[in-house]
Order: structure tokens, then C-alpha cells, then sequence
């Protein structure tokens, strides 16, 4: 295995993130809030390690698929351990492994909090909450790969390593101005949510913070309610973001350079608009009674479909409170997630269209034993190879949250809180259902709860196999072989 | 589609099982039971539809792998409509729906009773119910084929879309030997647990419907308690006797012919007196202070480790009221089930090897990118096929679960209720958690949850695809075709 170029990624991210860390201490001179040191504190450890990992450029630039999931998986887990610092220095976060959930909940996009009252936080420590989703949201590599150059052809592996869904958004040849690319129309996006928001008169300290949590998904709230106390025309406005952001990026690319009628053929995006019109369409069926009207009806449940659908995890109401089957739309959505190539978690749209064609052709096959069809997505035969990854992807999804769900059922709490609490951090979405619902927090977890949550939220976001190959006892046993016996086996 | 050939095995299944009736009849006719009466009427409608249905011999005995299916889902759908009349006719059970859910359960071996009080109902109706257990849990179509002859060597098509797990266990080269020696042990099996429960002095009656119930995995009691008022040397033996139905058959075809190292060596009986003893562990752990102290915990975990398992669902303790932990551990069981080639239900462990397999080799291959090696259960490789085909399986329990989950929610129950009522049907279990519990019963549902649930019984004895291409569009055209334009394509 090379670990040379895994230090030196791994150098860069920490460089990268201290470069993220200045923007809340700017939040921190604006407001004159004294946390700001914490940030300079956090920011020199970051530097020093850095500089430190990319000192020696390392000989062979060439890596792997494997060193490709390793080199991500390590990235996220030191990103989020500097991360978790000021929090933690502050004191506004006491506990190390509270700080370390909120920020792990953070970048990985989920939005699952441990605070009981979140408005009592510093400004910067709040803007940087928010930020983490958006960082965590594209991607912290893609982000590195966009500016810094990477030799060699093979770095495609860390941006398969980190892009949600199971075929990667290769825009154009080159993985830099793909990179690029993403970036630009993510920022875009995230600066006109900015510009509605303003307009809907939301302070602009607000308006960054909930356009960071949108473009993520995250979902981290800044106040106590999330977004209940906001106007219509603002939740209405979250709503659309968060459904926007929660569209295959590729669909923005072909609309940018003019190629409509390809956006619009994108089966994956028509299923993911379809879900959410008939979740919204039964659950206000379901709570029609419950509200003032059809209006409001629409309202509470756009967005708390939009919301779950994508992953993002705001709520404008206590979802909790509905009726049996408006829970059970809100757990399939929970599973289901957003489109593949979003910032948007869960297991994604697409696989669940493979996944529903393999099915009818199972069916078929009993009908009519000899025909033999390839499984088609957007006109085009899918692969053996990426229909059967996608079949062991679900399985490997249900095996590790059946683990979790024992992990976590030692606490003895019910298993509908236990359910919705592994649901709800391995897809990344943030609030579950019960003692996990939107107007509660993980605060009540013990620590092994918390580490197994926070283990889920990364295994989530990183579409498990990056993190589960770091359990896998072969990986270790070539890390600490001597680099020369690998390079005699070509790297490999 | 050779529709002749279907509509006469219908006939014979119908012939059948008047002759299975009569068996009720004779306990009427001990037990001085004017119910009787009932069950004459019934074997004289069967009667008379099966001889019409079978008066005239198909031309072409040949059917493939469709013909096979669609047999059998309607075999299974008709048994169920004659079975339930006795129960409906003595007006023991009022009402149709409920008396064809209550044969629905027996014949699918899941053993979810609407019923408030058991006790009340005569002898020949329990008898029948339990009877129904015994029928199912091996299959009626097995039965018609080890003493029907019937041409062609593609009856191996009817078994297989009966008999439960993803390989099929053809013994001997002739299918109506294998069956024969199938039907064998299981009768040698059951009669040696009536010796068994008369040895600990429980009366014959008992006896004989407790057996029935175990042998088939069914789970139907003769008492309100289920098995809480037997002795405990009667507890372990219908523990021991569920933990030997829930075994592969063919192990006891290899101990039989003296090759006892060949069933020693059969990796899904291994992991799956692995899991049990794992299970029992875990529950004695979670249970052992509120119990009696070490004996009557193991006494207790084991036998709801066993009947959960192996998909019975006798119960000698509301498990409802047990620990978090505990009750996630059964949800657990109840996903798994029992050994293909068993009389008990679940997805299986053989599926759940492969799937784990299937797993290991997908991480194995993120750290050696170029080994091809084939997934391979007890020594042999298992074909990709069939390994493809296992991760389907998986992939419909799921949607054809979240489908139910969905309908059933509709009543406004609570999640854990849904889940487990779903859960417990689809696996053909019988209790599930809360409402659905050990002590309670299916009785409270709507009719249109009630059907819904018989569907997932039939959907999950049948191993789903037999019962889910009725539903295929494509199959009800071709049925509607002239049969002529048929025989031109070969019959297919």
C-alpha cells in the first residue's frame, strides 16, 4: 500500500480545513466573541500537522482504489477530530465526545445534535456548525482536488470514494474541472438561496447559516425550533433549496450548457420528483385534520418531506405528533434519500430504481425463462458489475444497521427510538422518531451509543465500504508490511 | 401457459385434502362432537370439484418452471379456501375473513390466531388447525408427488417453487423418491416427539396437536398460555424437537446412509446452532434477574430462542415484557428463520451465509482488486447465479415488507406493532412485539389488514416469487390466449 500518499493527502486536508477555520474566526471578530482564540488555537495545530504530513512529497503519486477509500476514510475522521476543537476549547461543548458528535453529525451532513439549546452558542461556533455541512456536503477532497493538481489519472478514486450514489459524476475528462464544475454550482446555489432569504427579510447571520445547512443537507438549526419560527414565504423557499440540492448535480451541468431535454430524461430525477409528489400528496391526507387548512396542510408537509427525502433534517413541525401511516411515508423517505451525485444522503433514488428493475426482472424471468435483458437506467444498459455492487451495497446497509441496532438496544430505550436513532445518522438525516424526534437530541446517549452513531453517520456519508475496509484485517496487515515488499508487487 | 395441466394438479390437491379431512372427522366422531357434520360437508365439496377438475387427463404432462409456480400459489390459495370452511360452517369462527386467515396461518405454518379464547373451539376444529400446521410446514405438493405419479422429469419444477430455501434438496435422481424419504422422516420425526410429550404425561390429544404444531413449525396451542402451563421437561422437549424441524432435512438424509461426517460438515447446520446458541446467551444475560435464577432463564431463552427461530412461535413467557436488548435479539431470529430445506420459515441461514459471503468478497475486493474468486458454501462454489438470485430474494422481502408495513399503517397502530404483525406473517412466525405479542392476537386488525397479511403468509411460505408473479401483468395475458397459439411456441 502506498502510505505516503495518504500522509500527504491526509497533510493537505489539514491545511485545507485550518484555511476553513478562518472564516469563523472572521464571525468571531465581527461579533467580538472571545471564542475567536479557540479558532487561531485549532487553526495552529492544524497548520503545524499539516505542514508537517506534506513535507516530503511523496515519490510515487499513484494510488489505488484502495488507497483511494483509505486515504478519504482517514480524511474525514482527522478532519472531524481538528473540527471538533473549538467546540470542545470553548467549554460550549463540555465533553470531548459531545464535540466530536456534533462535529462527526457536522461534516458528514446529518444535522443530529447533542445540544438541549443550541441559541445559547457563540456566533462563530454556530456559523462553523452550519459550515461543516457545507464543507462535508460537496466534499472535503473533491474541494482539494478542484485547487490543488494531482498527478496521475488515478485520483478519480478518491472522488468515487467521497461523491454520494453509485456511479460518479465524471463530467468532462479531466477530474479537476469536474471538480471545478460541482463547485461552481454549488456555490451558486448556496449564494441565490442567500438572496431569497434576504428578501424574505431573515437576518443575514441567519440567512448564511441556514443557506450552509441547505446546501449540505445538514440541517443543523440555530434555533431552538429549527425552522418553525420563520415566515411561510422562508420555509417555502427552504423547501425549494432543499430539494434543489437534494437533484443530481449532473442535471444542473447539462441545464447549464444548454442541454435540456438530456436533464430532462434523467429517470433518476423524475422518480426523485415523483417520491416526493406522492409523499406530499399522502401525508396531507394524513394531517389534513390536524391543520387550518389545505395551505398548511402543503406547507408542514413539503417541508418535512423535502427535508427527510434530502436528508437535511430541518423541521418546521413535530412530526412526531402525526398519524401512523405519515410516519411510516417519513421512514421510507428516511431510507430512500435523494439522488445520487447531491450533497443529499441515503441510500440514494437510483439504487432504488436498479434495485426495482432487478426485481421486475426476476418476475420476468419466471414468465419468460429465456430472455435474457440487461437491466436499463436513462436508455442505458447498466453493467452486471454496477447492478450487483448495488444489490451487496444494500445488503452490507442492512447487516451494518442491524449491528447498530444491537449496539444501540443495549441502552434498553424502545425500539422505534433505536430504530429511527441508526436510520437517521447512517443515512445522514439528523432527527428520528420518539426520544430521537425533531423536537428532541442525542444529548441522552451514553458515550458507546455515541461512538457507534457517530461511526454510522460516517459509514453513511462515505457509502459504507470507504469505512468498513478499515475494519478489514488484510488492510493491516499490508499498512504495516515494509513499503519496499509492496513496491516490488507494483504498489499494489 | 399449459393451463390443462394446472387445473388438474388443482383437482388432485383438492382430492387431497378431503382426504387429510377425514382425519377431523374421526376425532368428531371420539370426541362425540356433532361438528362432524361439518366436515363431511366440506370433504364432499372438495370432493366433488376435485374429481370434476381432474375427470379429464391433461394431453400435455410437461410444465416448466411458470406452469410450476402458478400451480402452486393457486394450489395453496385453494387448499386455504376448502380448509377454512369447517371453522366458518360450525360458526366457530363467525366470520369468513377470520376463518381464512386462521387456515391461512396453519397451512403457512406462521401460527397468528385471531382468536380471544382457543380453549372454547371442539376437538376436531383444533385438531384441523393444528393439522393444517403439519400439512403445510412440508409441503402438499411434496405429498402429491411421493404418492401421485406424475411424467416427466419436470416435476422437480413443482418443489421446487414449494419447498423453502434457495436450493432445492432433490436426494435421489427420481424427484418422488426424494419426496418419499422427505415425508418419511419428518412422520418418524413426529411420532418421536408424541412418545416423547406422552412420556412427560401430557395427554394424548395435547400430545398429537403439539406435535403437529412443532413438526410443522406451525405454532397454533390447544391452551390460552400456549406452553407456559406444561412442565418443563415437556418445555425442552418441544424446545429440542423445534430446534431438530428448523434443521436442513437433508443432514437427517446423510445421518440416515451413514454419512455423518458429510452432515457435520453442512455449514448452514453449523451457523445455524451457532446463532441459537449466541441467541440464548445474549437473552439468559438480558433476563437472567428477573428469573428464578440460571435454569429457569435458560429454560426460558431457549425455548423462545428456538420457537422464534424456527418460526414457530409457541411461547412459554410474554417476551413482550422483556429488555430492549432482548427483544431486538428476537426481531433478529425472526428475520433469519430456520434452515433451507426445513419445515421452518424466514429468509434463512443459507441465504444469510451467502449474503455475509457476498460481503466479505465485496470488501476483500477494495484491497485485491484483481482475485476472482467464487463465493463457496460447504466446500463446493455456489454459482453466480444462484448467488445473484439470493441477493434478489433479499432485495423483494424488502420492498414487498415496506409495502405491507405501508398498508398496515393505515390502521394508525403503533410502528413496533406494524413492524413486527408484518414481520411475523411474512417469515410465517405467528406473535410478533406489542399489540401483536405473545399474549395477544390478530383478531382486533381490519379485514383489509387481515388480507394484506395473509398475502405476506402465502408470500413467505411460498419464498415470494410463486406468489408475486400471479400479480404480473404479463402472466394473466398469456393465460388468456388461446392455448392453441401456445402449443405452437413449444408450450412455453
Amino acid at each position: 500500500m502506498n502510505r505516503s500518499i495518504i500522509r500527504y493527502i491526509l497533510g493537505q486536508v489539514l491545511k485545507l480545513e485550518s484555511a476553513f477555520l478562518l472564516l469563523p474566526c472572521i464571525v468571531a471578530l465581527i461579533y467580538r466573541e472571545s471564542q475567536g482564540i479557540y479558532y487561531l488555537i485549532t487553526i495552529a495545530i492544524g497548520l503545524v500537522i499539516g505542514v508537517l504530513m506534506t513535507m516530503k512529497k511523496p515519490k510515487n503519486m499513484v494510488f489505488y482504489l484502495k488507497e483511494g477509500c483509505v486515504a478519504t476514510a482517514l480524511s474525514w475522521i482527522v478532519m472531524s477530530l481538528l473540527g471538533c476543537l473549538p467546540f470542545w476549547f470553548s467549554h460550549e461543548i463540555p465533553s470531548f465526545t459531545d464535540a466530536l458528535f456534533e462535529t462527526i453529525s457536522g461534516f458528514t451532513t446529518t444535522g443530529a445534535s447533542v445540544l438541549n439549546n443550541v441559541e445559547a452558542l457563540s456566533h462563530c461556533n454556530l456559523f462553523w456548525r452550519s459550515f461543516t455541512h457545507w464543507i462535508g456536503g460537496m466534499g472535503v477532497l473533491v474541494f482539494m482536488l478542484a485547487i490543488i493538481p494531482m498527478s496521475g489519472g488515478s485520483n478519480i478514486n478518491l472522488m468515487r470514494a467521497e461523491s454520494p450514489g453509485p456511479s460518479v459524476g465524471k463530467l468532462v475528462p479531466k477530474i479537476r474541472y469536474s471538480a471545478r464544475i460541482l463547485y461552481y454550482i454549488y456555490i451558486g446555489m448556496t449564494l441565490l438561496e442567500i438572496v431569497f432569504l434576504l428578501a424574505g427579510r431573515m437576518p443575514l447571520f441567519d440567512s448564511l447559516c441556514t443557506a450552509l445547512g441547505t446546501a449540505g443537507t445538514g440541517g443543523f438549526g440555530i434555533k431552538a425550533d429549527s425552522m418553525a419560527s420563520y415566515s411561510v414565504y422562508l420555509q417555502w423557499v427552504v423547501t425549494i433549496f432543499m430539494i434543489l440540492f437534494g437533484v443530481n448535480f449532473n442535471a444542473y451541468y447539462f441545464l447549464i450548457f444548454g442541454e435540456v431535454k438530456k436533464a430532462a430524461a434523467m429517470e433518476e430525477v423524475k422518480a426523485y420528483f415523483a417520491t416526493i409528489g406522492l409523499a406530499v400528496a399522502g401525508i396531507v391526507i394524513c394531517i389534513w385534520n390536524t391543520t387550518s387548512g389545505f395551505f398548511d396542510a402543503l406547507t408542514k408537509a413539503a417541508f418535512q418531506v423535502a427535508s427527510l427525502m434530502t436528508s437535511t433534517g430541518f423541521a418546521t413541525v413535530d412530526y412526531n405528533a402525526w398519524s401512523s401511516t405519515a410516519k411510516t411515508i417519513l421512514v421510507f423517505l428516511m431510507t430512500i434519500g435523494a439522488c445520487a451525485g447531491s450533497t443529499g444522503g441515503g441510500i440514494k433514488v437510483s439504487r432504488f430504481i436498479s434495485v426495482f428493475k432487478t426485481v421486475k426482472k426476476e418476475l420476468d424471468s419466471y414468465i419468460h425463462p429465456k430472455s435474457v435483458k440487461k437491466i436499463k437506467m436513462d436508455g442505458k444498459p447498466i453493467e452486471h458489475d454496477v447492478v450487483r455492487s448495488i444489490n451487496v451495497y444494500f445488503i452490507t446497509f442492512i447487516l451494518l444497521f442491524c449491528v447498530s441496532l444491537l449496539l444501540v438496544s443495549f441502552e434498553g430505550h424502545d425500539l422505534t427510538t433505536n430504530f429511527t436513532a441508526v436510520l437517521a445518522t447512517i443515512n445522514n438525516i439528523g432527527p428520528g422518531l420518539n426520544m430521537v424526534g425533531p423536537a428532541e437530541n442525542f444529548g441522552f446517549f451514553t458515550p458507546f451509543t455515541k461512538y457507534v452513531l457517530m461511526f454510522d453517520m460516517l459509514a453513511g456519508r462515505l457509502e459504507l465500504f470507504p469505512l468498513l475496509i478499515l475494519l478489514h484485517p488484510a488492510l493491516w496487515k499490508q499498512a504495516f508490511k515494509r513499503p519496499s515488499s509492496w513496491k516490488k508487487r507494483g504498489g499494489k
